[in-house]
């Protein structure tokens, strides 16, 4: 039950952020240990040590007057382009072709898609307004696999719930009314349930709609799409995200009193045809142990607002970067280096569980899985799920070099996103951790551009993200589960 | 020269927001020489100390669990119940009419709204897009004043520019063109003048249109609109606000040497027939000095986005209410303190210009002209015009006063919004001054809603405005001018 998606709530399990980790499992490893490591002292420090120079080789070369900046304006070329790619759009799949030919440009191996097959999910025309007590134009974005109002206009008063308790107690009064989720925002672990669950928890006291406050601390007037799922069995009423200050309205009305009708118009449906995309994949084949794979993946596809700057095009990009960035440096690791550009993520890790149910007998052979998905913002260092006393010391060994762009923090954490489907297989995961306080300013809203981005933080996550995965990739002795 | 407003910028003239004064005239007031001031330390130190009583009644009151949050409730009741409020729109008749009700539930004296005639811009269906190099909906603003597109879709490719002088030396493409201005943001007051100026600027080398970058720091792809003004004899092209996303993306294309094409579509018109407003006035009669006045204001009138509870639904609130408070507790100042909610200050300080007009004789009895137009963040203290060494030094000493909500800093500053044209006329003036770092994130954006207030910043904000106000009208010697 560990599994957790930035991007994604899926299904009913309890998940919790990067903020909001249980402290039993998550913890800052400082190197407590090590020097009674017998194994990492004698076979990994000595190893790292001497990867020093190509570790300070690849900051200096990502962060030089020549390179620099170049990951953000690769990135800024691709979602300028495709803008957003919601999965299941042929826009989608035409940027995953720009990402083939590109990749293969870029001179990696084996670079190829791998076809999933994926739900088809359509945002039409959607509005809603207040027209009781005054009008007022609501800004909304329905939530994905939500259903339309079938060409039709939903009526109804409002019933406002801070929570799933208040739900209850006014059981008897949502029949035939819109249900607004007004919940206290915590984090978005704590609070995703109720864009998640939100819809079919109101269907079953007869909700005809579910409207949920927008998952953030941050708002001007920004509503946030994600991924919600009806229950079985229950009557799938439109399910919509409202602004944090559309909520707050509604609270303050409802606690005077006031009654509020709200109308909701939406043509979103969830198409019968599946439609095909892919798993990104490229590799720099390894040397000497070509079956042993480093990892470094992002997903490719977004929600179908903003450009998909942040969500995931800069993790992804980080991604394929790093094997470029070697290959540039005419570096040769002696284990496969792959990046994968998953797709499907937002609808619900679909690329991910495709590549991990279709690969499950090379599942063995991968050293550590690793995902960019929570921003790239100023880097603080990586996170690592491995409880491998070896394996940690190792890793925060490697951390240390990262010292010339501040970077050298190491948490434990079973923390991920895509990458989680791998952990749940026994492969050790590792996420980009970074200074990532405004995320959920802009996740899954319009703001989600290059705006956001900072082309010199992004050269540090590349800088990170590359050194990591190609120290892992020439060490003589495998990382040890 | 020294014309300023925060919520609007009228003519061509350079303004300077709070944070970016000149530091020559703009200085924090730390006391020095009043030590050597006989006049202050003889007669007006003595009269204030005698009023701290009242002062820390005044304070006690506000924040005790009875009363605090009343400012924001009361707030709350009329934003939602009205909304924004455009000059020119019964909306806003009906808002003052509430308020004129209010003010003589409250027991105010003298309540009246005084007519003023007023422009009437009316804002229709309004839509751009980008066509070319791919399909993009553009979250926009028509500005204030902004003609419209004559019932015709403009469609036209865009030539960006960083400032006016980029716009000269771009001169030769800008015929037929959409002129987009991507400056960097400093300040408001920095920049302020593509705003207002840049359709003009642009039609002047032939531009069809003009799209502006929103005037802010921070941005969830949120257009700000305002006030713009067309110079005489130059086309009257439409002037429309986009994203600082938006605005981001257009440069990235024209660095590439992309070219764009946008389509603009407005009904947005300037009414031939102007309407009535009025400006709201009420008083508490002095005792002793009825006709000296200290004057509390903020404006009524909003744009009409959001709820205007910012911009500036609170500083009416804590002005008014000021009234209130020495009302209910039984207070009874020497001088008359007079509270206004001023009307069509977006469109141009229309309201305060026709009062400072209409009452110019009275003028010489204004001991100060209070006005709260830059939000109720976490008070800090207020600012002042005069310069005066015994007024700097009483306004100081009762600051001092305000230790118990830790705002005691005084400001020398000639800043204010409408309360300058009382300045222009020799009456001192005070602004609120709050940590209002994030105002204009929300400045003019759908963003400016109830959940940007904060209740005990709002019972803050009271305290001072109340205590400030009615000390100055309790003092038996007037402030020196």
């Amino acid at each position: 039950m560990r599994f957790y998606s930035i991007c994604t709530i899926w299904a009913t399990i309890v998940v919790a952020t990067a903020t909001d980790s249980n402290s039993d499992t998550t913890f800052i490893f400082n190197g407590d240990g090590c020097e009674q490591n017998h194994l990492f002292q004698t076979r990994y420090r000595p190893q790292i040590q001497q990867l020093a120079s190509d570790v300070q080789r690849i900051i200096d070369h990502v962060m030089s007057v020549n390179e620099s900046g170049r990951t953000y304006r690769q990135l800024a070329e691709f979602v300028d382009r495709f803008g957003s790619r919601l999965t299941g759009t042929k826009n989608l799949e035409d940027s995953i072709d720009y990402m083939i030919d590109l990749l293969r440009q870029e001179g990696h191996d084996n670079v190829h898609g791998e076809s999933v097959q994926v739900p088809r999910w359509t945002r039409g025309n959607e509005w809603a307004r207040m027209i009781k007590p005054r009008e007022k134009k609501l800004n909304i974005l329905g939530l994905g696999y939500s259903e339309g109002t079938n060409g039709q206009t939903i009526e109804a008063p409002i019933v406002v719930v801070r929570n799933f308790t208040e739900l209850e107690q006014k059981s008897r009064l949502i029949p035939g009314k819109i249900v607004v989720y007004n919940f206290h925002y915590e984090s978005y672990g704590k609070q995703a349930i109720y864009r998640h669950s939100g819809a079919s928890r109101a269907a079953e006291f007869g909700a005809v709609a579910a409207m949920i406050r927008s998952l953030t601390p941050f708002s001007i007037d920004s509503p946030h799409t994600g991924m919600q799922t009806y229950d079985v069995n229950v009557t799938r009423i439109p399910a919509i995200s409202i602004t944090a200050e559309d909520a707050d309205l509604f609270q303050r009305f409802s606690d005077r009193n006031e009654e509020v009708i709200v109308q909701i118009y939406s043509e979103n449906r969830n198409e019968k045809e599946q439609g095909i995309s892919r798993n990104t994949v490229s590799d720099i084949r390894g040397e000497q142990y070509p079956d042993e794979i480093v990892l470094v993946s992002g997903h490719i596809d977004s929600w179908d607002v903003g450009q998909g700057a942040l969500d995931d095009g800069a993790g992804s990009f980080i991604s394929w970067r790093a094997l470029s960035v070697i290959k540039q440096l005419g570096l040769r690791p002696k284990r496969t280096m792959r990046s994968i550009l998953w797709t499907g993520e937002e609808f619900g890790l679909i690329g991910v569980f495709d590549y991990v149910k279709k690969h499950q007998n090379e599942l063995k052979n991968y050293v550590l899985a690793m995902e960019s998905d929570i921003g790239t913002f100023t880097p603080k260092g990586i996170t690592f799920s491995g409880r491998n006393s070896t394996s940690q010391c190792t890793l925060w060994e490697i951390l240390q070099l990262m010292h010339p762009i501040n970077a050298t923090t190491l948490t434990i954490s079973t923390e991920g996103s895509d990458v989680q489907a791998f952990y749940e297989n026994g492969v050790p995961i590792s996420s980009l951790d970074t200074a990532n306080d405004k995320y959920f300013y802009f996740h899954h809203t319009q703001g989600d551009t290059m705006t956001v981005e900072q082309s010199d933080d992004l050269d540090k996550c590349q800088a990170l993200w590359t050194s990591v995965s190609y120290a892992l990739a020439m060490l003589d002795d495998r990382l040890p589960r």
